[in-house]
């Protein structure tokens, strides 16, 4: 279920984009565009990949007076040179729109297509691929979205909505199983409670003291199969770590049910599209 | 010379980024860590790395009541396992800005690393390296920002600070001559007039028309060493399109003023840095 | 440990109280009082209750320009006629600022009252009191609060940050056994499952169904009670629905983990605090 | 005439009150109801009450999508089991706005029937039931809305539209003349002078300089009928200070024009409001 | 008693103003100064005029980062070339913030200047000049401050606070007498009732109607002497329309109390107003 | 091309215009009218004039739900008593619209008009009338379309599209020569470089230097021609400084290309236009 965050959540950042690309306005378009020219275009894939972002391209271009239609599905895998979108109105518009719009596709697409790839090199195993909270600053919900649009599930949203433990809350209070503890009584009602271990023997105290879930950090295959095994499925193991499109088969064969990847939201390269104008004349 | 962009376009993006993560609060803290429990940490470059945004996390540190000190600078060079800052105050308050700090840094410095190689390749060349409108949708001021940190110049901001007479403006208006007039006379009076080519005949024509700079738009090193030869010096010839980190030097070397590039803010990898604490005890 | 909200969550709920109270300004003070008059005042309870918001209070009075010292804590039981804090400063401050803070204090401190009414009717018992989501809108962090400080917990946040599964999923799916499986999986991953339950039937199913804790809606306490042992301490039980200071002791020997008690945040009356002037002369 | 305040004076609270109860979503209904369930259900009375708030709800059913139609109107006493109004649309849409529509509903139309008791209590003086300042914080014109539509008048929106003389005013300027002239050569050009006194003199005094009303706090009936007779029907008198549903009739008695009750907006519990679901069905 | 505004009512006018003038950047400081290069520089009066707003040109000034210290103060009438204030800091910030803060200064200026004018032209009579509603949208608290430094009185900040009868609202109910008794008990409980009238006869009716106060609009002195003969100083007569520097004593030796002119805020020419820099050298 | 300005860019004002004078209401109205009373009006110029601003005016009118009908066009020069537009519906909605709208029709066609008549006196020469920077705050965008609706062109938007070397920068890097260098390749790749001078010396040093533009500040009309004449038509020169209607057409007649006037911005008085309502009956 592919649900677009509220639109209240990202509005705003087409509002700034606008902004910062316009300023007073299209300088170029203003001084020799004729006053009323209208034209058409397409949105087009250059290569390969899967789209996400089509209602924020949408609300991109209809903010700027250009009709739009989506010819595409968020989460379709499309072919090189397959059309998105097609839009019309004013010149003015489209060219004052075509910059941002595009700007928000690529990132979201290029977001969920190395999430395809992800999850493409596990199809097999029972491990899933999920996102972390290594997100541009801003567009969480909508980077994760694309997570979403290119296969992938969604860790925790924030600090706020899931309880992780990590070494530092178990210094603070002096061993795992306190940890586990306060979090279970002391913390928000509606968490559960996943902690973060380097070892089998962490691992075993955080069963023992009553963990909902474990994030299995930085280890080898060899130790994330032997804490797999030691949950015996009672509860969800996470590994994460210098996951790579190479190495990430491994990791599933352990047995993992989740495995984490951060590259997916802070370094997978923009997809390639373009927007390709139906030809105007100066008639 | 580093000017950093004035606070007002970029301090939003900190109240966001800090909005969607700690929502309602970091509730794993809020349950495990004691009340006024203190500590310190160090972010660390992971390898080597170009310094970009450092204010920007100080200002992250800082509304989460945490003190910070730069130990260096925005556009330095790093060796891996340098410290970029240290951070100290309340163990509650370095967790919830931790992430949301790091998640800036990381892809500024990216940026600035990115820019620093591109610079790099093409040593020696009197070419320049020098982005592009295709920012991350928000963060315009701060990525163009990040690559002067990398050693990069900036194209325009945005559609309002430069005149850019692309295929559709002169498809609209019937030749490049008409355009140029157009732009010269009826666009905005500080303005210069830039025209985007992708032919020797349409360079020419675009300089008798009295273009100010000329954009050469995806052509192979022999079209623009012809441009650059026909404009004599007399205006600035900017290339771009399909450059890469192999490509770069080989395009310098035709003599072009400016090569711009993309990739330095839409593809960029995070760089890789990290917070490191120093010991907590449960005393 | 009584974590005051983030100053964001409620900051500006402090700027349009100030705003509608003031608009251009108090008139009969800048008509009446002399340039620079000054005086000191003392916020005084005038019943016994439970102080909360002092935080508020004190940036209402520092917003007008007047220092405000706080002579109580959150969280505190104070007889009639104690004093919570002083203020002083401009006459023309003071008198701006009197009304909005009071009206913060007055709501709060009434909650916060309530609160520990309810939990006094209960002590002994295993049984603790939380708060629903029928706050005030735009209040729900602050009322969150003031139940904290009158010794109440405090239940999810809203419907972001816990599971809860009501009678209308079940009916959209067709089973609790098919709802608590959707929200396991297809559910946030850091987030509980509760289910709302009317009868030890439907309790049974929702606990062999996984869930994580039962929430038992307008029950009698026999049936309360049969959960509650069918659930064996396994799983949380939390009792609501018609609770009055009268009945809630009835309800908590029924061995419930939780009362939640939705007139804490939407019937409390205000707690009666007053400004009292230090003697202002006319010299 | 029920003249609903403009709806940018409240929009922003629903604004606020949907972020803080909805955040990035309602989890439990992403994960559990089939995309595109629609439902519909009715908004009921379950006590008697007056209703107000309905385009406010209106507003945040409208925002989820969600179609209203309104069976009542603001001011209508209505019986137990009595339709507000009924709802239609996604099943996600109806279960994010409920919770925070009905904590609108309630609280104002809690208002509207507490101040319809209080004027039920003095039917037949000549006596208006008028609020006060001592509002919910960022609701003043919502609240003094719902105090309408139980039959009640407002006193002053805020510090700016009335002037309102008391002890510290006086006490400034050393006498009630000398305020009272300075207020009305002084003060905002459009705005009556009220004076607050506390006995017979003190009336006599203001009304000697000029007063154009009297606000007596916390006087006896009998102190208050010889300012009324003191008065003469020349200036309006207001009673306040401990008025009780018990206490208001003998106070209106006294011939006063106005008693003002803090109680109407800062103690009135919440009207119990529900809504009801038209059966969904999974299939 | 120069009562400024308060800070929140034009300090957003400030931050438009700033990223009106600056948006990205000052683009010739940035390419031009050496960067840390300091300066100062006098604000000087290049005519006689009364000084208003150098509270704004403070903040402007101390936002780009530059001292601020006042030589004169709002209201004071000074003699050509005499110094306002002096500024100094880094260049970069001086010259960024100079032309928005005397566009400031030198509008306010303006008008606390004509305002004088008209104050001395009618000095001698017992009528005050105030303004009307007549301001340039966004600065009314601005625009009626600086009336005040002129030493002309204001008339209502708005349509809020006060209560002023008009042709429309007479023929709407009938007659004069309707209107005041509507607004005299349906209205706002603060607000005194104002009647336009352009006769005699209507004034006659509106002091019998019970009216607070009269604006005789369009008359010639001899009506407005009648008017105000009638009126026996038992309520304040207005007089408005047509007012010049020229017309203005004859208006006020009929007797009125107030004469309220539109050209004092929609038409006063700016203040000439200058910054001068002390030499900065090169060195 | 009268291209208005993006909405974004003044629709706040308008925000504020109406908050400013509405406050919580029209009070006067909102006692007096009947409710659901409805009316119509014209919007008539008193005198002659240039149209600018109806799109806000429209704005206001609408946001207060009144129907509004342009019967002119921004930038018509009318004859007295024409009608620029019709307005209709609730008498409520109207008169709260009216002072607002009116107040922004007022300056805007006052500076349309101020325009109107500088270009008038210059008619026959190659010169053009701009304006400048010194535009209220807040208002740049509508005053600088104002001045495009009188006939006249726009100089820079703000310190960033546009290179002025002025006095200090040349004073800070030594001469004008290097500030130009600096201007050319520090600056911004998309603007022009243009130099304010105050003799033929300086003009001559900027011409070298390669400046694309002069500024001639504050000199007599044959130093001025001297400059021109040394251009020779190679690059624009603005004459500024002490322009009055009187003086434009002898500086005209120098051959400038631009005469730059504050003027048209700081001082135009308000047009005078004014709201004929069409007669509302009490039946």
């Amino acid at each position: 279920m592919l649900h677009m965050p509220a639109r209240s959540t990202w509005v705003w950042l087409v509002d700034a984009a606008l902004a910062e690309d316009l300023g007073p306005g299209d300088a170029t378009s203003l001084a020799v565009l004729p006053e009323g020219l209208t034209g058409s275009a397409r949105i087009e894939a250059r290569t390969s990949l899967v789209v996400a972002g089509l209602a924020v391209a949408q609300e991109v271009f209809e903010r700027c007076g250009t009709a739009f239609e989506a010819l595409a599905a968020d989460g379709d895998l499309l072919d090189p040179a397959s059309v998105l979108a097609e839009v019309s109105g004013e010149a003015l518009g489209i060219l004052s729109a075509e910059r941002t719009a595009l700007n928000f596709l690529q990132r979201l697409s290029g977001i969920a297509t190395l999430t395809h790839a992800y999850c493409d090199a596990i199809r097999g195993t029972r491990a899933e691929i999920i996102d972390t909270r290594k997100t541009t600053p801003g567009w969480r919900q909508l980077e994760k979205y694309a997570v979403r649009c290119g296969g992938g599930g969604n860790h925790r949203m924030g600090l706020f909505d899931g309880i992780l433990i990590k070494d530092n809350h178990i210094a603070a209070v002096g061993s795992i199983g306190s940890a586990v503890k306060l979090a279970r009584t002391g913390g928000a009602r509606g968490l559960k409670v996943r902690v973060e271990v380097e070892s089998v023997e962490a691992a075993r105290e955080a069963i023992d003291a009553g963990a909902d879930a474990l994030l299995v950090d930085n280890q080898p295959p060899r130790t994330i199969s032997e804490i797999v095994a030691l949950a015996g499925g009672r509860l969800r193991i996470e590994a994460s770590g210098g996951v790579t499109l190479e190495s990430v088969a491994e990791i599933a064969r352990t047995g993992v049910d989740e495995i984490s990847v951060g590259a997916l939201t802070h370094s997978a390269p923009a997809a390639d599209i373009a927007l390709e104008w139906n030809p105007i004349s100066s008639g």
